[in-house]
Formats: C-alpha cells, structure tokens, sequence
C-alpha cells in the first residue's frame, strides 16, 4: 500500500496557496521578503534535518519526474482534483461591513437569531426523519412485491424442475433496479455515489466538496439507495442517510434553493461558511439518528469528524436535531405500521432489545471479546486493502458511465446468482414455527412447515438478516450455512462498496460481522458443555458485528455509542468498547479506516487532529506559501482583475498591505481579502475614480455578498471596461482588518494547532516587523503527515 | 439577585494582568505606547457606546467608591481572592529548550509517551472505581450498623413510649458523625467541602484553584463524604467522586506526590499544565462514570466542562478511562455483594432497571413531561435563589471553622429531628411484601408484617430511597407522605448544601424530584380512569427526578446522557432531553444554576464559551491591560527581581522585546516569559557576567523546570546579593518566541475565540509595527458579561 500510497501525491497546490507562479512578479511592487526559494511553490522538495539549502536544479529535475511519470504511475487525474477542493472558512471574515451590522444589532435581535438557529435545527430534524421513514417505507413495499414475485415463481418451478428460469428473473429484476440506481449516479450525479461519509467528513472537515450539498444530489442519493437496496445489492441505507441530513441542513439553513430558483429570504444571516457548516454537522447527526436511532451516537458522529471547537450550545442543538429526527422517523413508521403512538423504532436499523438477565456477559469472556476484535480488525484490513485495490482499478479503467452502469448491473447479477446457487445447494432447513418473525420465507426443497435457512439470509433484507443473527433461538442456524455465508458476503460486499450506486457499508459490515460472531458463538458453544453461558450465540453475533464495522471504519468514540444506543442497552458498552478499540489498533497496523482511505485517493487536504508527532523542527517558513500575492489598501481595478485571471495560479486570499511614508519603507501588513470578497465587488462595480474623486452611487451591503454566497461568479463573467480598469477600488471596508498572523519561527505544532483549533482558511506569516513574508493554507499543512516510518513519508509531500 | 450580584464584583486584577501601578515607570525603558488611559489598570471603566473619551477624574473617584463601599456592600473578602485565582497555561511554552526535546525525540519517543498516556488513564480510571467502591462499601457497613443500633432501640421505645429518648439518639450519633466530616473539611481542608463540581468546572476552564488536586484534599474528601452520608445529612456521594477522580487524575499523571515527598521519575513528561489538564478531564471523567455508571455521560460532561478543542485521541482516552472506572467499581461491589462477575452495579447510584414494556411512554404523554420540565426548573430556581441567600449569609457570618462545624452538626440534628417527627406522625404503613426490597423497615406503630413508609423514605440512604420512588408498585406511597416529604426534604437539602462538609447535591435533587414526580403520577391516575397508561408512577417519578436535577444544575447533554445511561435504557432519551430542556430555559429565566452562582460568588474569572452577543464594539485595544512591563531579551537580574518582588502588581507573563538598533527604533515584540521561569532562572542563577563574559557552569535544562512544576517558590524565599543583581541573564532559550498576538483593532469575539479556543493564559496585543501595547488575560475577558438586559451589565463590569 505504501507503495502505491506514494504516487498518489497530493494535488497541486495552485488553489489558494496564494504563490505566484514562476515569473510573476509581485503586483503591489512591495519589497521582496528576504527568504530565499526555500519552498517554493509549485515543488518544493522538503529535506529532513537539513533546513538551510536547497538544491533548486534536484527541485526541478524531481518535477519533471513527477511530470513524465504522471500518465504511466498515477492512475488518476489529480489536477482536476486540486481545482475542485477549496476551503471552508470556519472564521468570521470580520470586515467594517461585517462589525457595523453586529454592533448595530440589539440584544434581542441576537435572541431571535438564537431562536431561529433552533428552529432550522428543529426543521432539520424533521425533514431528515421523514426522508428516512420515505426510504424504508418505500423500500419495504418494493421489496415485498418483488419477493412475492420471486417467491410465487420458485415455488411453481421448485417441482417442476425448472428453477432456472427463477434465477433469470431474479437477475433481471435485480439488475434492472440496480441500473435505473447506477444510471441516476453516473449520469446525474456522481457525487451521490457511495455512501456520502466520505465526502460530509471532508466537508465538516474544512473541505469544500463540490455539489456535494446541493438538492440534485439529495434527490439522485434517495432515489439511488432505494433502487440499490431493492436490487439486492449488499448495501444498507443507513449511511446515505447522514449525507441526505447534511444536504437538508444545507438547504434549509440558507433559507433558499438555487436549483429551484427560490429565495425565501429568510435566514440570511446564516449565509456563510461558519453558521452553515454548524447546521450542516446538525444535519449529519440527525442523519445518523434516524439511521441508527441514536441520537448521542449522532452528536458524537458530528463532533468526532467536525468539531474543532466544541461549542455547548451547538452541541445542545445538534442533539435537537438528533432527537427530532429521530422522533419523527418513530412516529411516522409507527403510523405506517398501523401502531401510532408505539415509539420503537427509532432508527431504519432496529438491533432489536437485548433482554438484560438472557444474555449477560461475564468477566472471562472479556479475553474472548478481544480475541474477537482482533479477528474483526484482520478482516476489517483484508477488506479494506481489497477494496484499496479494486478503487484503484475503478480510477484507472472503469470511469466512464457507461462503464460504470455495466458494472453495477454485473455486481447486481453476480449477487443473485451466487446467492440463488448457494440457496440451491443449501440443505439447511429450519422449522417454522410461529415463533420466528421471518417474513420472506423460502420453502425451496425443505420439507412443508419448514423454510431454507441460507434463503432468508440472502433473501431478506440486510437489516433484517443483522437482526436474525442476533435474536433467532441457538440452533437456527447451521454453522456451514454461516461460514459459507460470510464468505460470499464478505467479498460481495467489498466488490459493492465504490460502485456508482448510492449505498452504505454499515449494513454489510455488521451483518458479515454477525454471521462469524454467530459461528464462533456456536463453536465456543459446541467445544464447551452445554447449557453454560456460552449457549446463546446473538451475544456473539453482536460483538462480532461491532467488530466487523469497527475493522472497517475504524471510528470510535461514536461507534461505540451508536451500537450501544442501537441495541438499547447499556450493559453492552465495555465490552463493545474494547472490541472497537482492539479492531482499530490491530486495523490500523496494517492499512486506515475505509472512509480515510477513500479521501486520501481523492487526494483531499484533510486536516487531522493533530500536527505529526515529529514535525516540530517544522516552522512556518518551510511550511508557507511564499512569495505571496498581496494587494494595496487601495488598489487598481485593472491589476485586481489580472490577479484574479491569473489561471496559473488561482489564488483565493490576498493580505492586504499598507505602504511607508514615500514608499521606501516596506509594506505593513493591515489585512486579507478573498476572492469571492473581491469578485462581488468588481460585480457591483464599487469603484473610486481618482481623478474625479467620486464614490459609487450605491454602497454596498453585507446583503450582497450573502446574496452571491456560496457560488460566486467566475472571474471570467464579469466584464470590466478598459476605462473602469484605471478606477481604484477602496478595500478598506471590505477587507479583514485583524487577520491571524504568526511569526516565521513558529513551529508547525503550533501554526497546525491555531488553523485547525479557529477553522482558518488563510494564515498569514509576517517578520517581526509585521511584514507580510507567507501564507499558509490547509494544503501546506496538509502535505505533512506521518507514515508509518515516521519521517519518512515527509520526504514524498510534496506539491 | 441582580441586585447583589452587582456588589460581589470581580476579584482586583493584580495577578496576571501584566499592567504596572500607577507610579510604576516601565522597566525596559521603550518607547511608551501612544495609547491614552483608556483602560487603565485598576478601575477602568467602561463607557457603552463612547469608546472615545474616559474621564479621569470620574474614574478615580469610581474607584474610591468601590474602595470605600467595599466593608459594607461587599460581604466577602474579593483581595484574598484575586490573589488565589491565577490561570493555567493550556497552551505550550514552545521555548529553545522544549523545542530542542521534541526535536530530538524519535518517532518511537512519540510512541512510548502515547502509550504511558492510555496506562495513566487506565490507572486513574482503576484507582476511581477502587475509591468509589470504598466509599460505597463503608457507608453500606457503617449505615448498617447505625440503622441496627437505633431500630433496636426505637422497638423498644415504641410499646413503652419514650421515643423522645430514640430521637436523641438519633441525632447524637447523626451528629458525631457529621462534626467529625465538618472538623475534618473546615479546619484541614476547607476546600474540600461541598460537591467539589464547582471547582474542578473551574479548574478545566482554566482557573487554578490552590489545592484542588492535592491528596490532602483527597483524603478529607473521601473521609468527609462518608461522614456526612451517615450522618443522615441529605447529601449524596456522587459529586464528590467527581472531583476525588480529578484529584487522581493530577496525582496518577504527575508521577508523584509533594505531600508524600515522594518522586517516582516518571512521567515527567506531563509536569505542565497542557498535559496535566488533559488527565484531570479523564479523571473527571471517571469520577462521573463511577457515581453513575455511566462511561458516555462522564466523557461528555469533562467536554461540557472542560474541552475548548475537541481532540479525538484525548477524546478516547478519557473514555477509557470511564469504562476502567465503572467496570473496577462494578467488579469490585459485585465480590462485595458475593456475586463475582455479576457485572450489574456500574455505578454508586443505580436506578434499576426500567422494563420496556411496563413503562413505555407515549405521544400524547409529551405535553405533561414539558409541564414537569416547567415545575422542575422553576423549583430549581427557587432552590438556588434560596441557596444564594444562604450562601451570602455563610459568607458574611459564618466563616470561622468552629461555627462551620456547629451549624454543620445543627443541620445534622434538625434533619434528625424533622425526619423523626414526620416519621411519628405518620400513619401511612405500607404491608411489608416479600417483593420488597426495603432493607432497612421501621415498623413504628404499624402493625405487624407492615412498615411505615415515611421512615423507609427518611432512613434508607438517598439512593435507595430514589430507586424505591422510581420501581415500587403503584400505591406503595400515598400522596400525602409524598408530599410532606418533597417539602421538607427540599428545605434541608437547601439548606445543606453549602455547608462545611462534602456532599453532593446530585441525589438530594434526583430525590426530591422523584418524590413529587411520583406525587404528580399519582395525582395524574386518580383524575384518569384505572388501567390506563398512567397508572404506573414510576415513569413520573424518573421524569420529576430529571426534572428538579436539571432545574438546578442545569447542565444540558452530559447530564441527559447521564440520565439515559442510570436508566439503562435508551426509551426515555427524547422525554428526558425535553424535559432538561425545559428546566433549563425555565430556571434560567430567573437565576443561573447552582454551580455556576457559587463560581461566581467566589469571583472565579470564568470564562464562558463566547464572548458575550452584543460586544462587537469592543476591540482589544479596551480590553487589553496597559502598559504593559516589558523585559529586555537580556536583562539585567536585578531588574528582574524588582520586577518579580513588586508585589503591588504581581504579573505572572512578561512580553520579552529587543531593542532597535542604536536605542532610538521602537521595542519589537520577541518573546513572552512567565513568572514562574523567571524563577527558575533565578534559583538556579543562570546569570551572565558580562564583565568577564563567563557563563554559570551548569545548563539548565527543561527537566529543571518540570521538577519545579507546579509549586514554584515565592520570589521572597530566592536570595540574591548585590554582585549578582548586576549581572545580566539571558531570556532567548527560555522565553516563548513565538507567543501569539493580536492587533489592537481586533475586535473581543475574536481575541475572545482565539483566547478560548486555544486555552490561552496571556495574548499579546501588538500594534502594526508588533510593538506590544497591551496584553489580554484571563480577566480582562471575563470582565465582559451579558446580564438579562444585554448590555447593562458591562457597566459594572470594572475590575
């Protein structure tokens, strides 16, 4: 993997990082800072110990390796990639616009944008919970017509002998639901592929993901799961739901719709970065708890992936959302069940209750949970360096959507046929009793009053199937029937994940879990004395189910509590816990957690927690983007416009600088604009005219750049006159007066911990004469990280 | 309350604010910052609306006023205060020599030190539960043999009709037990008394509260509890485990002991405040876990409490730490109990489980559980508004140890007293079932095979009594007993908390809420018809109970969580939210709960999660500390000492600056040193002679100044002589050269986030030449809070 990990480099930093390229010259014709070419932009090469010269013609020479080798060694377009990823500002761009609209707010007016944060919270939760209950209501319904389909057909050819014609219609039927799901990704949406958690984590990470919260995407990712789930693939409809909450967040906090064309406008405060990002981690947990039913697990799920600063009455709203969401899913399935006001179902999976005094865990079977964990983290790993490979060929080979769709409809007709031949083979009948809640029973060659146990695992759906492997009495099960489960599971599942279809990983983890839990449960059961505590297999089969999915996504703190809330009991914790743990650590020896995996193919500048352990003889002048293009208080129109059409280099920050008295004395630093600032100013024309000193006639409002937010006009659209060109533009009251600043000997533990801790996009590095010298951005930071040598990766990040 | 509030004003801030007196010329000699009086050291006040001019005059006599009210408006000493509160450091010194180890440490350096953090926490978690269980074990032992005793000898009394001599009884040993818990708090330990919650929400904000976490303090908590547990008091021993885990916590992580003398040599990673924060939050943690059995709700109260950033390996560790806890104590209670292994007592309380079925709630139940949420907060209000009045009086009358310990004993015998009358006139007697789990039955004047359930009420310990409220069958209460008993209970817990002993108020609230939760229920079944969903009280007395305890408390999610985890049962999330909720926007409408009042009726610079709404007109600038005492990068020692021995101002950080060249450019901002390396430096005489340009002989190195940590000794007790004051000592290995600052314009939300967010003891505010003009601490930012008429407050806001 490392092997492969290294020509997946980063992609080119020509974002934000706010270099010029090559031969541009400094625009404000400020004093070149006296640092020499030390990292420069474009390929920088980084040298452990040493920090003092560069060998620029070993630089140059590394960069056209890279270049030659691109089309041979690095099997996707990174390129592309980089211009995609922008940042979140999870800092208040504090401008006079900014502070005069705060200060002129009452106390009561900050109350009632308390209240309306609510009341969008409120809302979230509503519309999260009744996407979900539409998901599993219509699920459902599909799903039992096409089982009473299939059903009727296998029992008339049962006899008759001709069963394959059985099989030819559940393929057919199966395929085409899983081609209608895969055409609505590849064609409509790609975005909406997969399970979405990748992508929200990149996104309450700091990482601007495009189309990723828009309604489109919302629409294709509840009509894919559908379609997938009922295509029989080995999927769960539990993790698109936590990207349907935060695309619902999304939409709801702003107020309005662009696809729709409609602005309600109400909530306008809300439209930036920071408070969306706050709803959004709203969305995400209510996503979650209606999923799982786990309300904490969601609050947990959103702080563990995008907290950065932990805010109490954030967090107290986030588990409002939480619970409405999942209250409203409660109620409107209890409804749909013909049991109002029965509030049991709060989430799309249900484990079903433990009973406390039945299965009881005792001491010594700790060293057996641990045991188990470690199995589950070698199968997590197994997994997920399968999957690595397969995404790897996917990027490569399969990337046009006509391609994509034929592989769905393969996956789908491969699922059903292997599922109908082991069903075929299978002669593990079980008898049913009145007892058992299996509602698809197969008969197939079983005797009357019996069912093919093999046919309901296949058969049924995979929440269901989870919930058998955890309840059904010792002895429903046969162990060949598990093992061979497991293993026709565990690589369809694997096969599954990456494909153009909307679908989760959650379901099929748990349920491969489940099902070897279940068969080390009735071997411990079988090598010990019967009757003794070991005789009831669910408990195992749960542990194993958390130690599958903690193999494989590796989260921890939130897993722990979404298992234990999903099982509605909190005996299970401890051992769930150390389970977890243990799959993680042994995991994490061999390859990451499926979802990093998958952002780092995406060559995303995910930020960690924490700066790597070794990298404090880093300090901001080796880590910074240098030189930097800065632009005067009071700036040219003409050269603003060249800035930002400068493609080479695409900027989206500019400190702003203030000149000595007779311009012999070097340029403070006294601000920072962005882009987007500067775009909608260009827009609305706001102008000086030097020479007749006029203004403007309108003054421009915080309203406009809300308005423009969050897709702000290319450049390229805005027509600026050769007239208006020699205008001045005055970016005094737009800018950011106090932007964060750091001094150039900072270590990168440091600079690492104040962008992350304050959510910045854009940090500015001056001299100790407050003198502009650098910027960092999320990618400088993010070029760093520790491989398993320690030190050792650094040598590869570069740009 | 507002009203008094306004006399208890902030502790003066002579500790770390930096600023010199009045007379006090600036050391290094700078250039004087071209800032006017603004905000002055001392007593500035602060004009909403003007920021332009401060009347000097108006000022001074401002000060003179709160000097001359201050014997009789302000009931206690704030000076011994302000003293006593300094901040800790949450963010890194990152001097030469810090960053010199890390460098030198190799990745597998980094390993060993992760790995020494998890045992740590393990064994804060295993040395909470043992201390928990010891607590529980010997209050169980001596409750047993104080009920025997006086059972014994109330059956005698009863046929013969001297019970006046059992209710002396009665109180004697209630009150031995309770002076010897008062003698042991007031005179050796005084800041052992009360729940200790306060104090440690304190310590994780950032405030340094002497003795906190010292074993002394340990010691008498442990021993106090169990005192006044038995001594009949209507305490719990809940919050106490709380702060005996942090102390623990601090002890475990430091490798050592000053009070033991005893330096085991290890850990000594962890000497500083970053990292010793870091265990407490576990330790807390745990400490929560073991009183509640609940792992989830003791994470998220440290991270209510404690966390500005959210970090995910802290995050997990001191959720390990929680598991290890309650699991010890289960263990170790379930050997106790004489059924090892049987792992059901996570927790000192347990609430028993509430079976899904019996009590499930329903939709049109919600509006009723809001009603409770409403009486909950509104008796918590009047609980603590009650508490208040008290709490002023204790400050201003009863402060010396002998009255502490006397009222302590009077509260002990009236609790008896009370008790015992409302025992004897009672007449509720309850038939005595064999599927009663009453442990300690008082027959009375019941008959034969009958109890009196009043007595079982007053005479079981608290938390069987709340268990018994939450599960005894329908009818085991009559309403009146019910309520006499909510109402006297109330008034004694009121009235208890506070006093000189330790004890929690967690059980007392929890008890009282059950209690007139389940007169609620009751009340609700004989308006209804029987057999309906209502008829089992027990529901209502769980939600009175969440009720009453979030009415006074008021914490939101950990406590939630908490709840939920007791239970055991996630069934009852969505209704015990809401009625937390509830509580707490109902009690916050007339006064802020109870820990929170106490924090500031102590002066503790607390500061919040944001900076108050409406204080964007603020800019650091107003807010900062100015001027500022600067050092010289090498500075002459006995500049040094005088700058350290002033105690008139006692700064703790000094901003180090260099000269320009020739003297005539402004002093540039290097570097920040604190007090305590100063001390250091001067201890170990690292002084240079710059006559004979000779270094001392011995280096110091980073492991000198962990040995310090954390009680550095008094400038006073460091003599240096009239040769040595002439050298000069050399700050550029030690001082932070990279601290971090702001520019003056910044406005207070942002120094406020940036301040909080990083756990920041000083912020440097530099002018755009980073010139220092000013410095932030602690309380320049806590002076700043929003009152109920927004902007009101700031007002009075003067130090």
């Amino acid at each position: 993997m490392a092997n492969i990990t290294k020509k997946v480099s980063w992609s080119s930093r020509a974002d934000e990082s706010g270099n010029t390229g090559e031969g541009t010259p400094l625009l404000n014709g400020s004093e070149q800072p006296r640092l020499s070419r030390q990292s420069s932009g474009g390929g920088a090469i980084f040298q452990i110990g040493r920090l003092s010269t560069v060998d620029l013609e070993e630089e140059i020479s590394s960069e056209e390796d890279s270049l030659r080798g691109r089309p041979k060694e690095i099997p996707h377009n990174e390129k592309l990639l980089s211009l995609k990823f922008e940042s979140l500002d999870y800092d208040n761009i504090e401008n006079q616009l900014f502070l005069e609209e705060e200060r002129r707010m009452s106390y009561m007016g900050f109350r009632c944008l308390e209240i309306s944060r609510w009341v969008v919270c409120g809302l979230i939760g509503f519309l999260t919970g009744l996407i979900a209950c539409f998901i599993d209501i219509v699920v459902e319904e599909m799903a039992g017509i096409k089982y009473r389909v299939v059903k009727e057909n296998i029992d008339k050819f049962t006899e008759a002998g001709g069963l394959s014609i059985s099989l030819i219609l559940w393929v057919v039927i199966n395929s085409v639901f899983v081609m209608v799901g895969a055409i609505l990704v590849a064609c409509f949406e790609p975005i909406a592929a997969g399970s979405g958690i990748p992508q929200i984590k990149c996104y309450l990470n700091g990482v601007k993901i495009p189309r990723v919260v828009r309604l489109k995407t919302l629409l294709v990712k509840v009509f894919g799961v559908i379609c997938s789930v009922v295509g029989g693939l080995a999927v769960g409809k539990e993790g698109p739901m936590i990207h349907s909450g935060a695309v619902v967040a999304a939409g709801v906090s702003q107020g309005r719709s662009t696809t729709l064309k409609k602005d309600l406008k109400m909530f306008e405060y809300f439209r930036r970065d920071t408070e969306k990002r706050d709803f959004v981690s709203a969305g995400a947990a209510a996503g979650v708890s209606a999923a799982f039913g786990a309300p904490v697990g969601g609050v947990l799920f959103s702080l563990e992936e995008g907290a950065s600063f932990w805010n109490q009455m954030l967090t107290w709203r986030i588990f409002f959302a939480s619970m409405i969401s999942t209250f409203t899913l409660n109620f409107f399935l209890s409804i749909y069940h013909k049991k109002p006001g029965d509030l049991s179902n709060p989430g799309l999976i249900n484990f079903g209750r433990f009973q406390n005094d039945s299965v009881a865990y005792n001491l010594y079977e700790i060293p057996l949970f641990i045991i188990m964990g470690a199995i589950g983290g070698l199968l997590g790993a197994l997994f997920n360096k399968l999957n690595y490979w397969l995404t790897i060929f996917r990027i490569r080979y399969v990337h046009r959507p006509c391609l994509q769709v034929i592989e769905a409809m393969l996956v789908a007709a491969v699922t059903a046929t292997v599922s109908f031949t082991m069903i075929y083979f299978s002669t593990d009948c079980q008898p049913l009793g009145p007892e058992h809640s299996e509602e698809y029973p197969l008969q197939l060659f079983c005797a009357d009053g019996e069912y093919n146990s093999m046919a309901t695992a296949f058969f049924n759906t995979p929440e269901k199937s989870v919930r058998s492997l955890f309840h059904n009495q010792p002895g429903t099960y046969n162990p060949l029937t598990l093992g061979l489960f497991t293993l026709t599971y565990f690589f369809l599942a694997c096969w599954t994940y990456g494909l153009a279809v909307s679908a989760g990983v959650f379901i099929p983890s748990l349920l491969i879990g489940a099902a070897w839990g279940r068969l080390f449960g009735i071997l411990l059961a079988s090598i010990t004395s019967t009757g003794s505590i070991w005789t009831d297999p669910g408990k195992y089969a749960l542990i194993g189910a958390a130690a599958q999915l903690g193999g494989i996504v590796r989260m921890t703190l939130s897993l722990t509590v979404i298992m234990v809330e999903a099982t509605g009991n909190v005996t299970y914790g401890l051992p769930i816990m150390l389970v977890l743990m243990t799959a993680k650590i042994v995991g994490d020896y061999f390859v990451e957690g499926l979802y990093d995996m998958h952002i780092k193919l995406q060559s995303v500048p995910f930020l960690h927690w924490d700066a790597p352990a070794t990298s404090h003889w880093l300090t901001a002048r080796e880590v910074m983007s240098s030189p930097v293009t800065c632009l005067n208080r009071i700036e040219k129109v003409g050269t603003i416009v060249d800035v930002l059409s400068n493609t080479s280099t695409n900027h989206n920050g500019f400190p702003v600088v203030i000149q000595g008295a007779g311009g012999e004395e070097p340029a403070k630093l006294c601000g920072l604009i962005l882009r987007s600032q500067l775009i909608v100013l260009l827009k609305h024309k706001v102008f000086v005219e030097l020479a007749r000193s006029r203004l403007t006639l309108r003054k421009l409002q915080l309203k406009d750049f809300r308005d423009a937010y969050p897709r702000f006009p290319p450049i390229q659209s805005i027509h600026v006159s050769q007239d208006e060109r020699e205008c001045m533009m005055d970016l005094n009251e737009f800018m950011n007066a106090t932007p964060y600043t750091v001094p150039q000997d900072t270590s990168l533990p440091r600079v690492f911990k104040l962008f992350r801790a304050l959510g910045l996009r854009h940090l500015v590095v001056v001299d100790d004469e407050n003198r502009v010298v650098g910027l960092v951005t999320r990618k400088d930071l993010a070029r760093y990280h520790l491989g398993k040598h320690g030190l050792e990766e650094l040598q590869l990040a570069h740009t």
